[in-house]
């Protein structure tokens, strides 16, 4: 690990009661497992959609209630934390940012669910579908964001974590080129519209996870700096994500 | 307000610190406040859009920043709150729940945004469109459970939130009839896709308002009885929100 990353074992030392820092690292660890969940979640949604695999889909589907359930467990662990341990600062910091992080974690899966969905109607077309480039592409992108953003988690990196909300700038981007093209799609062939609307529907819920990630990348700055930085400019985030490493 | 009501100034009570007191009554009353904001903004879309009107979007969009600032300013408050007083139990549930209330507050406010924004697109073709009238109802129905809503809040009214949460599996049925006749019109008139996609958009935007505003029945019910019923059937709901008012 470079030496530029503040590490929460830094935060940690500080603690007297041992027992205090195992229930911070392990809420720390449980918020990573359940990114590595729903990271899963969010690939297999794409290959399923791209290959046209139903039951890949399906099974997909069915760890959503597993990521529901870890929502909530996390989210308990950090209210008995502030109850019992009544952190301050840093330590508080750190049980509402992985509090918030955990519940857009929940809506990545739900997004991914909704791929899914979409991904078990559009198997019977086969593959091939006008849009699936875009999908293969805008969802390469989205995936990068939420492996980078859990590693900017697992890190501490806010650098990276800036690298994430201005990877969602482009995004945006690529996703409003790919609507237009699918619209354009059909005008021309009006038999393609309830597929094609199935494509617009995971390309919606790709652009959302991406902001989901965004999202993230926002609450770990603000637990490393201090600094909220949630609907400040790219140019507020980069400051404070800088701030954070010096 | 009838008796079976449980009113937060009961859990005031029991504090010995006045200025504690007043400090979560403060923050009730800022959800409220932004509450009031957020619930003008959804109106304020849905009318821009049904009458065409492209200034009122116009000025309703700009009341977003309002609605982003506060969110930033309830939260931190919620901070400040936990590091000073420590709070346990119902105190700690209160300040969770709102900071969980906030931030699906400020979702709402954004989804108001969106459609505000078709809300413009669509201005130049003038009213009428096909959609509109399911528009309209599931406008109604939406607005109807952001009161409702905020109301259980201001109430501690538990029956009244899960109401709510009952109205969202009303509001999706709607939702997906719409849909299927939104997508048969397009594909008959094909010149009318893409005005028809900026109708799907704003209708999804409302289901979102609605889960939203579902979200927020459920904090309420855990604020209430203590009982985190977020992915709980609406049957369990209701038996918390009985048990909460018992």
């Amino acid at each position: 690990m470079e030496n530029t990353h503040v590490n929460f074992e830094d935060n940690y030392s500080t603690h007297i009661s041992q027992q205090f820092n195992d229930e911070l690292e392990q809420i720390r660890t449980q918020l990573l497992t359940m990114g590595g969940i729903v990271e899963r979640q969010v690939n297999d949604a794409v290959e399923a959609l791209l290959t046209g695999d139903a039951d890949l889909a399906e099974k997909s589907r069915r760890t959503d209630q597993q990521t529901n359930d870890m929502e909530l467990l996390i989210d308990e662990q950090c209210t008995t934390i502030i109850a019992r341990r009544q952190p301050a600062a840093s330590d508080l910091r750190l049980i509402t940012a992985i509090s918030k992080a955990v519940s857009d974690l929940e809506r990545i899966g739900d997004e991914a669910s909704r791929i899914c969905r979409h991904a078990i109607d559009l198997a019977d077309d086969g593959n091939g579908q006008r849009g699936y480039q875009e999908v293969r592409h805008i969802g390469n992108l989205v995936r990068e964001m939420v492996k980078d953003v859990l590693t900017a988690f697992a890190r501490s990196d806010t650098e990276l974590a800036y690298r994430v909300a201005k990877q969602d700038k482009a995004v945006d981007q690529e996703y409003r080129t790919a609507m237009r093209s699918l619209i354009t799609y059909m005008m021309e062939d009006p038999r393609a519209i309830s597929s094609s609307l199935n494509v617009i529907w995971v390309l919606r819920s790709l652009e959302r996870i991406g902001d989901h990630a965004c999202n993230m990348a926002e609450h770990l700055v603000y637990l490393v700096s201090g600094q909220d930085v949630r609907h400040a400019s790219l140019k507020e985030m980069k400051e404070a994500a800088q701030q954070g490493e010096g």
